[in-house]
């Protein structure tokens, strides 16, 4: 059973997350606290995988109740790159990169992306994931007003087509992000098991 | 102190490096015992990290003397990239991936590369590492004559700047690779420690 009473850490090295996360939090009147601890991560195919990996190797170093979250760029065309992989992509090849290797494709359907949240809440009855997905398209340029981070000024999200993660301001974002999804998930959950 | 009279283990899932290990291990007259299992790795950005975090990861599971072997591509025009996830970004972007990445850089100085291998020996001293090196640069296409595996067909070693790895007969290849060279490293250690 999830104690409000006792302080909800979210583990990243993040400071661009844990403000998102923060956001999201404040419309369940829940209030973060923020460990700052970078931790290896395995190296999977799939998200689930690595946050299911990651929540167990910090049940020895930190006390429950926390999340950690994990998230990556998913780019059916080029089989799912960078994936897992998104923040080791980002820091080698960056925005550049993907759409260079997208440039054989300016057809919208083949720049088909995605980008998936895995919420990872560790709690004294185990480790519960929480998923969050939005869906879009890779912009033909990176596109920025000085929001957002990661890929953010390459990715299109369905909804709003007309500009790029990094054109929107937090709150917009915030509303259709993954990681505003999957938190949401988890916070409700949170409010329902506590009353 | 290594003991000749027990069986060395490689534990690989590749059969390709298992083949090209044992190779190697004949001019040092050592047989290799094949254990094909696959093992987690962690995400981290050095083979180095990688490789000593697996040996100690199979330390639980299987009995020394055993040995792994890690290996990567890196190219300095891509910050390192694809570095540790070689083997991811060869299943998801291929050598084409590569290529593409590159294509708008046509110099030969700018195609600079090294193949790296790291092997990580565990016996009941502890986990010795072993590191091969070999620069050369990528090709303007993929060249194969059926022989090699991996990047192989887009990889060009400065040794034989007309022939690409996979255009090389295994023999060839043996005499020049990464691989190679951490091996030969590791089995010389072991003749000098046994005798």
């Amino acid at each position: 059973m999830f104690d409000p009473s006792l302080p909800l850490s979210f583990v990243t090295s993040n400071p661009h997350k844990f403000e998102e996360a923060s956001f999201t939090a404040q419309s369940f009147n829940l209030s973060l606290n923020h460990a700052k601890q970078k931790y290896s991560e395995v190296q999977a195919d799939s998200l689930e995988e690595v946050a299911m990996s990651s929540a167990l190797n910090l049940l020895g170093s930190i006390d429950p109740p926390f999340f950690l979250e994990d998230a990556g760029l998913f780019i059916p065309k080029l089989n799912g790159f960078p994936g897992p992989y998104s923040s080791y992509v980002l820091q080698t090849l960056g925005n550049d990169g993907i759409l260079s290797l997208l440039s054989p494709f300016p057809d919208q359907s083949d720049r088909q992306a995605y980008f998936l949240s895995v919420v990872a809440f560790v709690s004294d009855e185990g480790v519960r994931l929480f998923k969050g997905r939005v869906d879009g398209f890779i912009s033909a340029s990176a596109r920025s007003k000085g929001h957002g981070f990661g890929f953010d000024p390459i990715f299109i999200p369905n909804e709003t087509p007309d500009f790029t993660f990094a054109e929107l301001i937090p709150s917009e974002k915030n509303h259709l992000s993954h990681r505003s999804i999957a938190l949401t998930s988890l916070f409700s959950y949170l409010s329902t098991v506590q009353s």
